[in-house]
């Protein structure tokens, strides 16, 4: 049995997803009302992060601003959160997360992937044989582009041993509470839940909308059909 | 006929609420990709802002890197958003916030708020007389403070005039697909609600299932009935 997790690191580069990340982290905020928590913010510098897409030249973003760099981080993570966003598709701009998601995974209890945040896990080759799932706009050109991961495509979230990966932005939320349920209990995740005024309906992960509305997960329909 | 909003500005201050800000500015960035739109993030200083609870010893938070100050704002602010959170409550650190939502609302084609980002408006003045709405949990404590607010329990998000006010937290998202709706049109609404994976259920305001979850709104339904 592990020791509760103390010690949650989330990734930031230029161009993630703010809400890959505050869905997540004001879950994880509330949780440390009651639980002892820390929180740090890693990213390649300490200069403040912009949420700004990379691939629409009007864009706006927001600045958050890290605690720790990749070179310098916590040496006691438990927990590692990756977001999503545009900015995953910038292979230079990433290469350090990606590294430091590779160098600190096989120390970690827990790694959630939100969003196209699985794309910077792939890389590191941590997802290599395992189910995992993603994006559903982006769903067949990453699981093209990321062929050693078992990309589940009709998924809300996805849990393979201590890997925890959700569907697109707001999906975040879900693997999120997912987690605190199997961690702390199902009465601390709803209680977060309910205090956020959420309605947290994908409590098992594997209903997911999206992978309709996308047109992704057929094949997966045939093979078990089949 | 008003021309479109160009510029958009949002107040934090010392324990706001994550969520409350980026699930309205995922949507307003993701906006941004194809309308023209600026941004602004406004603070009592320039230093970053913590989202970390005043009222829990053991809170954790992240810091947002503020772009102007209310003593410095930009002077084109077509729409003021207002987060929420724990950190409404400490009258002496958000009455610079108070106060520049009381000078800027004449000036202003839309104010939005969340969750008890409202108590920040009430306390401006400007949702005197005016229908609005507020987090759910602490409704009959806000409401009973701000008697001169037409409060409405019932709802996941209110519109009077030029104002749109929210429910708890992950209300916030609602009120500004709503906004969107109004102002750009619901396919560009229901565009963003699909990019974001996000299930867009509470369309028109009027369902609101966390009023009965905190038990308030039944005063307004026995006035409906006589």
């Amino acid at each position: 049995m592990n020791p509760p997790p103390l010690h949650i690191g989330l990734i930031i580069f230029p161009g993630f997803q703010g809400l890959d990340a505050f869905g997540p982290l004001d879950i994880l905020n509330t949780l440390s009302w009651t639980h002892p928590l820390t929180i740090s913010v890693l990213a390649d510098t300490l200069t403040p992060t912009s949420t700004k897409s990379p691939l629409h030249p009007t864009a706006t973003g927001q600045l958050i601003q890290p605690t720790h760099t990749f070179s310098s981080p916590p040496t006691d993570l438990d927990v590692l959160l990756v977001p999503g966003g545009l900015g995953t598709r910038d292979l230079a701009a990433t290469a350090p997360a990606v590294s430091f998601i590779r160098d600190v995974f096989p120390r970690l209890q827990y790694l959630i992937t939100v969003c196209t945040g699985a794309t910077l896990a792939a890389r590191a080759g941590v997802l290599d044989g395992r189910r995992a799932t993603t994006n559903k706009m982006a769903f067949r050109e990453i699981s093209a582009a990321y062929p050693a991961v078992q990309w589940v495509a009709r998924a809300r979230w996805v849990v393979d041993g201590n890997v925890w990966s959700s569907s697109g932005v707001s999906a975040g939320m879900d693997v999120v509470f997912g987690w605190v349920d199997r961690v702390y209990g199902l009465a601390v995740a709803e209680r977060i839940a309910k205090g956020l005024e959420y309605e947290w309906v994908y409590r098992d992960g594997r209903e997911d909308p999206f992978a309709v509305v996308y047109g992704v997960g057929e094949e997966e329909e045939e093979e078990e059909k089949s």
